[in-house]
């Protein structure tokens, strides 16, 4: 980034924030109300209630996993925790009112209002899940101003995708393993390559971890980990699929820490473990286990589909991510790649193979409410179905992605110059803990780094 | 504190903790039992078995916004985390117990009896949170002699409060920001003026953050966001207006994110971003969308609350506190008064409005079951008598602060000096990290000042 | 450990781990399928979707536990924190696979086959947390290969003993006083004495808390507090039981905060509060109170025994553990038998005095869904059964452990040698924070003692 360009966001970023805000109100205003569950005046609310309780203590679980999960998960860089807790905040907070809208606008408007129930919200939730991860590719590299524009135009794209995949090819997605996981992964991926900064390497330094920033990253970890079964089983909507997509996962996860424990040691020339891949592997069996959640995969067939994610994922960030970089110039800061890209791809493809097994002896009575379209596809079209919406994630990714990265890149938006990326202070007040190693060591102990310095 | 007052509580602290306890269990054996959903004997369990599991979650998302959220929220102080996690501990533990009294002995005493439920416990919670508030005004001034005896007393009064406003006056306060909020804000408040040590500057050097005691403070805020939608509808008793709180607060609590960032960066010099601002005023859509939380004021109303308090809150830190302080000797360290004072009044407020708003066209059956004084009230004298219930909960923080802190005045409860205020050593074992470094540091280097040094 | 051993785990333990998961997904193939629930076909699902939506908030709240709870309170060691965190991990997602089959073989199997549903997975979590209570006592002084060994038998071991207790003599045991905190401190007790090293010392400058691992193993404590009553209540039958574990864990758990305070300050000489009973005998009241949770003890009666246990876990740390470690060789690195030993055998003889006053006055018609066997036994007889239940945990716990640490003690399982117990880089890539410090601190210095060095 020339040097002409202000990083400072004094100006910008407060009135794109208002600005965004007061027109979000003026919209809700004009569309949102509530659903009948939350109307007055419906004589009995009792169906409504129990789709309340029913569904609150998943959707608590889905907003640990955005919130203290996605956050947390990030704090693992030394100097960039406050950006990474904060920033993630201000993403998802922003992304789940605008979320509702384009959700709203795409699958639920009738006589022109959207009404908001539990689901709703579950489902604004997700859609700031993409921006989650696609901040994982760019973290260190952009700024708040950026991170509000691409929250804007992720989401967007993202609701289309999701309309796509789902209304119109009628593929199923119940743990979105294509239309968050890969599409958010690939998305990133993409405005990382367009942000691409040459001179990256002057601040390489402050991209490193440090002792407790691994133990925060892990609060992200465990969180994400222990409820990614409500992640997954959230939204489905026959009780046995449900019922199905929390076993499937709990042990789709429970076998996926063993292989990425095992390969994480096997990968390391003196056998010893790396955090990098505990906070992160561990985590592709809950991805690759949400398209086939609800399907007849049975316990062993989750615990297959955790052993492979496992394997696949450390090995994605022991050989493929630092090619990626080198030769292909797609700087993936937090490894979204091998977390949510291939174990996503992973997750599609046993979707497809879910459906193409799928029969009136697997599933009985309940072929029809976990497979609709099967009452007028067969199981191999609804495979067929199920690889476009897999095709049509990557592709939408790439396109909006593309999109996205080049409206980023006008030097506008406040971007860190290199030599501060990866850094809290050109965007926080960070507390000067030097005052007191200053009264410690003479200063011929020339500079001291640590995370309170730029 | 003269220097002649001994602040060991080796013998204070245990009788008196002891003694309490014991107290605590003889009114016990006098006077609670379980009601009926936990009492055998019943033919049918059904309807309170009900009552449990839809109560429960809530109850547990409650219980982690008082252990973990007010907890490590205030853990932000860079010396004074065993403390604020562990005093809160301490008060909560004990307040609840005191609480289910208290709130028993005024709501729910029959044939003598108290009987405890979900909602009991859900309640003794509540209970607890005024202290925590008011606990955040005196945090690093006051001895944990101080806290037991502060717990007892302002849960007494705000008990005694509780009845007046939602007994007496018939005020609504489902999220409570009235009789909680402002009621433990400027009762600590008060309590904090009456305290104030002129001398304070003397251990000025340890009230301030580093940069991971401030991300342990972001566990506490998260859990508190997350969650605020369970504290505003816990206790909400139709269905209808519990779906409406839990809307209403999701989406107060987002816009509120936005306009907090905003104005963190507009008012600073630099531009940046302060986690002061974002710890703490983050959370003021959830105070100040309390009281009208299962009211009519639709998604757009409750982004409209939070986009306000968001503002205030903000502007109330970088302005108003340090006025406060100097001028009116009001030394509130964790700035309680912005994220609960302040937004506790705009809730009360916008919760008269609601009332003055009621009508039966805009909740059709559900009037009554919103506002059951409507049975006998106009809309406009409602909407009085909830301006009442913001006046009374003001006017018995004030009293019972005032009280409260002139027995607190009394030197022998242990009170920390000037000089060792915001710091753990004196009251903990705090581990001596000083070894290693004495071992690195010749002593021509002075004194290194950590967090593990008094 | 002779050095001629190899610490070097790159062969040994990735070769295990994966050898294990394959074993467990071919005896998945073969035994696991789905419970009712979630099974499709089954007409009415409303019986088994009811069971789901009732459970699975309890079943999350007990994985926080087992997760987050046991994980973070483990991480109190200053140079540990990873293995703490990260073995419990791997550690509790390999247990909770081995326990699916082994409840499963021995609780559940018909017709060759072994039904998952939600009781499924709470059960096998539990089964984990024998393992997680034994991991700390020998917690800094193991290696994950013997990790992963000891997982196998403990639970194959504790598998064995929960039928003997629950369904051979029938003894009640709600909240697994016995069965699991009683049964994994003693038999990690007992392999810490096999294991036992003379020359320890060598590494006894690790085996100590810095100021924020403190705080990290409080997020450890708080998790485990808070969801207790969770834990106590989740495989109780009757409502009114579980509504009554809830009630009974919550006071117990309260009350044992006043009390592990209260001799915390006591029993020190300067009158401080002390981190480790903070973090651990808070605790103790929700041991304690686990066999008896579901009884009539009303909440004066779970007061009581958080009173008592708090108290004799406080003393415990105080005086026991040094007598223990010096005089029998028993060194305990977390103090398991304060928090889990001393708290199971008072919740197992509460459970004794329970059953003994068990009677149709005090339980009216629900005397029999508490206590099943009193169709048959007399109260004075279940009381004999209860202390029969807590001799055949202690005695199995023994044996079971000393089997398990002569296997654990052959030379060939990449134990760490003396020198580098209690330190994270024997088996961790740990971020290198000295070279900050080594660009300042000149060499003269000497060594500088951190984290991030072996």
């Amino acid at each position: 980034m020339p040097a002409t360009y202000s990083t400072n966001m004094r100006s910008k970023f407060p009135i794109l924030a208002i600005l965004l805000e007061i027109v979000i109100i003026i919209l809700y205003g004009v569309f949102i109300t509530y659903d009948d569950g939350a109307s007055p005046g419906i004589t009995s609310n009792n169906t409504t209630a129990d789709e309340l309780y029913k569904a609150y203590p998943s959707f608590q679980d889905v907003h640990v996993m955005i919130f203290v999960g996605f956050g947390f998960l990030m704090t693992f860089l030394k100097r960039y925790g406050f950006s990474s807790v904060g920033f993630n905040l201000l993403i998802a907070a922003f992304g789940l009112q605008w979320g509702t809208l384009m959700q709203g606008w795409l699958h639920h408007l009738k006589d022109g209002q959207i009404k908001v129930n539990i689901f709703s919200l579950i489902n604004a939730d997700f859609s700031t899940a993409t921006v989650l991860i696609s901040f994982g590719a760019v973290l260190g590299k952009t700024s708040p101003v950026q991170l509000l524009i691409m929250t804007l135009l992720e989401i967007t794209i993202f609701a289309v995708n999701e309309h796509l995949v789902t209304e119109t090819l009628k593929a199923k997605d119940v743990g979105a393993s294509m239309t968050i996981h890969a599409f958010g992964a690939y998305f990133g991926l993409v405005v990382a390559r367009v942000l691409h900064r040459p001179g990256l390497q002057d601040s390489q330094e402050n991209e490193g971890s440090e002792y407790h920033s691994d133990l925060f990253a892990m609060i992200g970890t465990l969180f994400l980990w222990m409820f990614w079964p409500s992640f997954n089983s959230a939204i489905v909507e026959s009780p046995d699929g449900q019922y199905r997509a929390i076993i499937n996962t709990y042990y789709s996860l429970a076998a996926c820490v063993l292989t990425a424990y095992a390969l994480s040691c096997l990968v390391d020339k003196k056998g010893k473990l790396n955090m990098v891949h505990i906070q992160n592997a561990t985590l592709a069996g809950g991805v690759a286990a949400g398209t086939s959640a609800d399907m007849m995969i049975f316990p062993y067939g989750g615990l297959l589909i955790g052993f492979i994610a496992g394997i696949v994922s450390t090995v994605g960030f022991k050989y493929l991510t630092p090619i990626l970089d080198s030769k292909l110039k797609l700087h993936d800061t937090c490894g979204v790649h091998n977390l949510h890209g291939l174990p996503g791809i992973i997750g599609g493809l046993a979707g497809v193979i879910g459906a193409a097994m799928a029969n009136k002896g697997l599933y009985g009575n309940s072929l029809y409410s976990t497979f609709p379209e099967l009452e007028t596809r067969t199981a191999i079209q609804q495979a067929g179905y199920q690889a476009a919406g897999l095709g049509a994630s990557l592709a939408l990714a790439l396109i909006g992605g593309l999109i996205t990265g080049l409206i980023l890149r006008i030097p506008i938006w406040a971007q860190p110059p290199d030599q501060n990326c990866f850094d809290d202070h050109i965007y926080w007040e960070v507390p000067d803990s030097e005052n007191d190693h200053n009264e410690l060591l003479s200063s011929e102990h020339g500079k001291h780094k640590t995370n309170a310095e730029a």
